[in-house]
């Protein structure tokens, strides 16, 4: 082993062409010609395809070769070479190798089909594959231009608190008891917090896991999830929703920009990402259920819409699609009654084309110390534990508004994935909780 | 009420300056001479003065300026002049005054001395003084940073989960129900995920919360905190050390070009903080348990360091200090057995300045199959919840090391913060689960 030369990640390759380097991955195929022999190595930055001449190398290193498994790690010196051809564009010149961590042949995945059961059952070592990289390096682009997006506008990042005795909706809580405090309560969202935030630092938003204790087994749903929850002051819910648009489409320009390789491993189609411009089309909601019902949509006026609606209405469009104001027994008691309109809501849903459906709730806060107070009353919820809340209304009351993002659901639109499971690293589900 | 004026953040009003604007905000601070009358006007991004002069503004206006109070919300009409005296830089000179939100007398939060619990109680209003904004602001700055120092390394985030099956460490966790899966606990750490991740994809951190359920009621303890834990595949120890130093500089380099007007605020001594620079000191654990019983104190080799120990270790230097490769039996399961000498571990604490003790612990990785078995058996914990964590030792093992910062006590030291909890928005400690 050559001590001397340098060790580069595989991205780094570029900068070593033609100098001799150490590569240090696993392996991921190898293949044989008798007289060449081929590895491609991974590191997790990238792949490189290890070239090993058997006339050239020492006898030893041609048969240290034969001896390669899947996901062996190892350590490879030789001189990397731009070959357009190879996998990862490099080949790498062999002049030595060394099997740092033996693989036995028992690995889980295999080159063949699994069932989802037993992917996620070795979720630690799928994660290893060409198409779950693809997806954290887009999922990790997000996430970063997430944090840009509210840095350049000067929001503040304000981290709510996930142990919590208040309780923002009612059902599929997780509970733990917190010393002499008696039960708290994980997070279902930050919102409450936001708001008391959003009166101290004007514009803020949330980036952190919320919970949902719910026996929801579709294709949309987690138990764990992350949420984005920015909240302004003096936003109106117009502005409200021309900050969503701006984000989504910005989030997914971002991922335009940064990750066509990793959009190309996941054969998405970017020509229905390129069209995610601003504006969004806004439809009321009453509009919404007349169009739906003339779609054969059982739905009645008054009813939240559920996601075979949500993918009903969104077919004839080729962007996100808000659907605003709708009735305040389907939403929130947080939400600001529409002086238009009392029966309903001042209030947003972002649905995602190509059938992906909700990937954002929004809404105007009732800011009316009163009819809070009434709101909360009327829900059957403990006053007392909303007293701090209340008092956002007390003092100073202000116009406000917020909404959540889904960071796996916008994960999996823009990824084009089929199940939101793929969108984080270890997902958790009814049935769940492990690796 | 003008409404065709621009309504922009105080923040923005250098881009308004001889223009009418309306700022909404809320009231800060009041005075009058009887001709003249000063606002303080604060809205998040900013203050500014607003100046009524009584022979210039309406009478209804000048009579509602005597309603003011304490954090009334407002909508003040004016033209914005630049003024160097005027707090946040800007008079404006008044034509209207709309008051939104009434505050009441009562306001719970007075400009007298307030005890730690009354003001803890009223966290969702504390949040709204200039010092808590200072702090909020430079915990911002710090968070980007730190996406922005990884982000530029070619890291990939990845979100490690809140409830997990899997064990980290053995005392103080928090318990819930988790379906019919049995006990979920909240995660201590992303760390054993955070490993997975760095066989994946290379380099990874985490950020987010976790949990600790102790009883412990020191300046330096939450039961919910922030931790950003790196992991990078092939860094040994020597490595790990060097990207800490790297990462600390960087975060205290960012709050000093951005963040001075904050600094000044907290009344922050910044030489103190133009001192952390690369590189940093590295003390071998048995040397500093020598100079340590030089000191005086009772410490025996085997022993982890408690916070008196590492105040009096420090106050040596100006910058923080590296502690290392530390006997076993002070450390967890999982740090590499240290070839050197045996009886230790190749980790590392990283001691912040002025007391603030231990910031970040990190440690290279036991890589061994059957020795990380055996370590497993030793601590008596259940090797069949650390499976999947045991496989990545089975395929294809890897050098790999990685740590943990707390980042309330990394805020808590670059602000100069006598106390934890004014770090995050909403702490939560063994007597605090509200708001």
């Amino acid at each position: 082993m050559d001590q001397s030369s340098p060790a580069p990640r595989i991205s780094e390759l570029h900068d070593h062409a033609g100098q001799p380097v150490v590569v240090r991955g696993w392996v991921t195929h190898v293949r044989s010609s008798g007289k060449v022999a081929f590895a491609v190595i991974r590191d997790g930055t990238g792949v490189c395809q290890a070239v090993f001449v058997k006339s050239v190398v020492p006898p030893e290193v041609w048969e240290r070769f034969g001896q390669l498994t899947t996901e062996a790690s190892v350590l490879v010196t030789g001189i990397p070479k731009p070959e357009p051809r190879a996998p990862g564009g490099f080949d790498l010149q062999v002049s030595d190798l060394v099997i740092h961590g033996e693989s036995p042949t028992d690995y889980p995945i295999q080159p063949k089909e699994h069932g989802v059961d037993h992917l996620l059952d070795n979720r630690h070592l799928w994660l290893r594959s060409p198409r779950q990289r693809a997806i954290f390096v887009i999922r990790n682009e997000i996430e970063q231009a997430v944090h840009d997006f509210y840095y350049q506008r000067g929001f503040l990042r304000v981290d709510t608190p996930l142990l919590t005795a208040a309780i923002g909706e009612r059902a599929g809580l997780f509970e733990t008891e917190y010393f002499e405090e008696g039960k708290a309560y994980l997070a279902q969202t930050g919102q409450l917090y936001g708001e008391a935030a959003a009166a101290a630092f004007g514009k803020i938003y949330t980036f952190g896991p919320t919970f949902r204790a719910e026996k929801s087994k579709t294709r949309r749903h987690l138990t764990e999830f992350w949420m984005i929850e920015p909240e302004v002051a003096w936003n109106d819910s117009a502005d409200n929703m021309r900050l969503q648009e701006d984000f989504v489409a910005y989030l997914v320009q971002r991922v335009l920009e940064k990750c066509r390789p990793q959009l190309a491993e996941l054969e998405r189609d970017v020509a229905k990402l390129e069209k995610v411009t601003v504006p969004f089309v806004r439809i009321d909601y009453t509009d919404a259920v007349a169009t739906l019902q003339s779609k054969g949509s059982d739905v009645k006026w008054g009813d939240d819409l559920g996601a075979e609606d949500e993918a009903l209405l969104v077919e004839d469009y080729e962007k996100p699609v808000f659907v605003m104001n709708y009735p305040k027994e389907a939403k929130a008691f947080y939400m600001k009654e529409n002086p238009a309109d009392p029966r309903t809501v001042l209030c947003d849903d972002l649905l995602a084309p190509e059938g992906y459906g909700e990937i954002i709730g929004g809404s105007q806060r009732e800011d009316d110390y009163e009819k809070m107070i009434a709101r909360i009353k009327e829900e059957g919820l403990p006053l007392d534990a909303y007293g701090w809340y209340i008092e956002l209304r007390k003092y100073g009351t202000f116009v406000h508004s917020g909404f959540g993002l889904g960071l796996e659901r916008t994960v999996a639109w823009i990824c084009g994935l089929p199940h939101i499971r793929e969108a984080i690293a270890f997902p958790r589900m009814m049935h769940r909780l492990r690796p």
